[in-house]
């Protein structure tokens, strides 16, 4: 098969598409003939050498495909050949056929196109696990997404607005208009004081889970920003990775700081990638099934010309996902 | 009536045995006949300006109690005068009569003296809401308590090791032997290398949950000291209020950092005083009755020398809690 690998860590330049050996399935897994594969900001710093794959895992990039089963390997019940289906990969996307723990498939959701599918399980997997599963945010709670236009923020600001909460985001003001179409109540411009502006639209409340793609950068103003019992989720370091942390500010409101990836999480356990799977199939494709939670895909490559996908998505200005197909 | 009143805040000299006006039971509160009330740290940081208590409680210092139902004010059911109970406080304990919200009532345990009871509210209230409903300890995870000698430490050892948790702590060596007789599993000296120490007792796993009193001067230690999926709490800021936070650590072990206190929670709610009361009499009041969590007491002072024990408290090598009794 072929499939696109890194030469040198470096630039887009770097990607290749390349003839590498087919996969196998193993116990417990199945191998994918893949549809499509999508880009996450994880991909980037995985070429340019900054983030290795866990122990065990494919070093070809990508996170997230859709596809059809090609191989069942021993000790996989419920999934046949030919069955259409997504997965969460640890990595091993942006090929023509993966290998995936069985556990981590889902089922392409009711009146989403195959290749579409492609896009889903990353964003989430994410959202699920970070704001569903551990921060628990429920209806009339106010939640704030970072980023509101960026792949993880689009899907974000639909599950938050469909489980009932005031959903509030920062983003750049051009893309105001497509994070308020998608059910944003609250945009703020993330050049501005957050906090205040987000204090001021909400009464002084604040918000209860905050999701965070920033780190270091934000982490004050994710404080101040916070609600009493508020949860700050950080998924992502684009700011840096330390910063002063007030403890006081923290106990004041009872709040918390937690900072959560999918990647490097075992298969299996309460915090496993097969319950956050389970828990996306059970709460989140419903959503998705009937029109609540749309993929939002910005633009499809095919997937040899990743390299393409990847200096889009450095430009920015990017609106939800890119999608890589293989055609 | 007579209370512990403050002149000018400042040492414990400031604190004085004066009359005051009786409080009187509004609607869902009960007045108490104090039997007794217990120190904590706060106790002295309020004494000395530091820690005001929340707007509508009581300026007496004092945040627990036992003693007799004096009144029953309007719209309280299931309590009658006479009745022996301990409560948790928003203030007002160190007097002979305190008013308070019946929801933040507790029956004495089963088997414990009216005057001990007094010891255990806050202790039962502070371990209950950050170890058991909170970080949600279970059976087979690791423990750390720092200040494995202090109120809170003694009874976190025993309500961790009721829970079938694995037992660590940090104290002072001298005051090693009385972990251990509490239930500690592993003790580490307080001054030295704590993350390594505790990675070395059990092999390289760290601590499931950290209930931690020092604040910023921990924070860095406590991280690299947590498990995978690893929660710490911090209650106090004896060490400090600001310090680095590496938040790369954090997600690698997809840990959280939480700041919690009792005193400002409002009665009602999922996080309100009212559903801590109610976990504690139903998961910790048991433990209680059967013998597996047992009371500390130190010493006792009569409430009118309250100033004796916070000398004591400051001087250090207090094993449990300083009862105050209403003679």
């Amino acid at each position: 098969m072929r499939a696109i690998t890194v030469g040198e860590p470096g630039g887009p330049e770097n990607l290749r598409w390349t003839e590498v050996e087919d996969p196998k399935a193993g116990p417990g897994e199945v191998v994918l003939d893949v549809a499509a594969t999508a880009v996450n900001r994880a991909d980037l710093l995985q070429r340019q050498g900054n983030y290795p794959p866990p122990p065990g895992a494919s070093d070809v990039i990508g996170l997230e495909c859709s596809g059809r089963i090609a191989e069942v390997g021993p000790e996989v019940t419920g999934w046949s050949a030919g069955d259409e289906v997504c997965a969460l990969l640890a990595g091993g996307g942006y090929a023509q056929k993966v290998a995936v723990p069985a556990a981590q498939l889902l089922p392409v959701p009711q009146g989403v196109d195959l290749v579409v599918a492609g896009s889903l399980p990353e964003v989430a997997c994410t959202v699920y696990s970070n704001v569903v599963q551990f921060a628990q945010l429920r209806g009339g709670q106010t939640f704030l997404v970072h980023g509101g236009s960026s792949g993880i923020g689009t899907h974000a600001i639909q599950v938050a607005k469909a489980l009932g909460a005031r959903v509030a985001v920062t983003a750049n003001p051009a893309r105001f208009d497509v994070c308020r179409e998608l059910g944003a109540d609250i945009v703020i411009d993330y050049d501005g004081d957050v906090p205040e502006e987000l204090k001021k639209a909400t009464d002084g409340h604040g918000a209860d889970v905050i999701l965070d793609n920033m780190g270091a950068k934000g982490l004050k103003a994710n404080v101040a920003a916070l609600a009493t019992d508020g949860r700050l989720m950080v998924i992502g370091m684009q700011g840096g990775v330390k910063a002063e942390l007030n403890l006081g500010a923290l106990l004041t409101k009872r709040a918390s700081v937690t900072a959560m990836s999918l990647r490097g999480r075992p298969v299996d356990g309460p915090q496993g990638k097969a319950a956050v799977v389970e828990g996306v199939r059970d709460r989140i494709w419903p959503l998705v099934a009937d029109g609540r939670v749309k993929p939002v895909v910005h633009a499809r490559f095919p997937l040899a010309e990743a390299a393409e996908a990847h200096r889009t998505l450095d430009a920015g200005g990017v609106v939800g996902k890119l999608l890589l197909v293989n055609e």
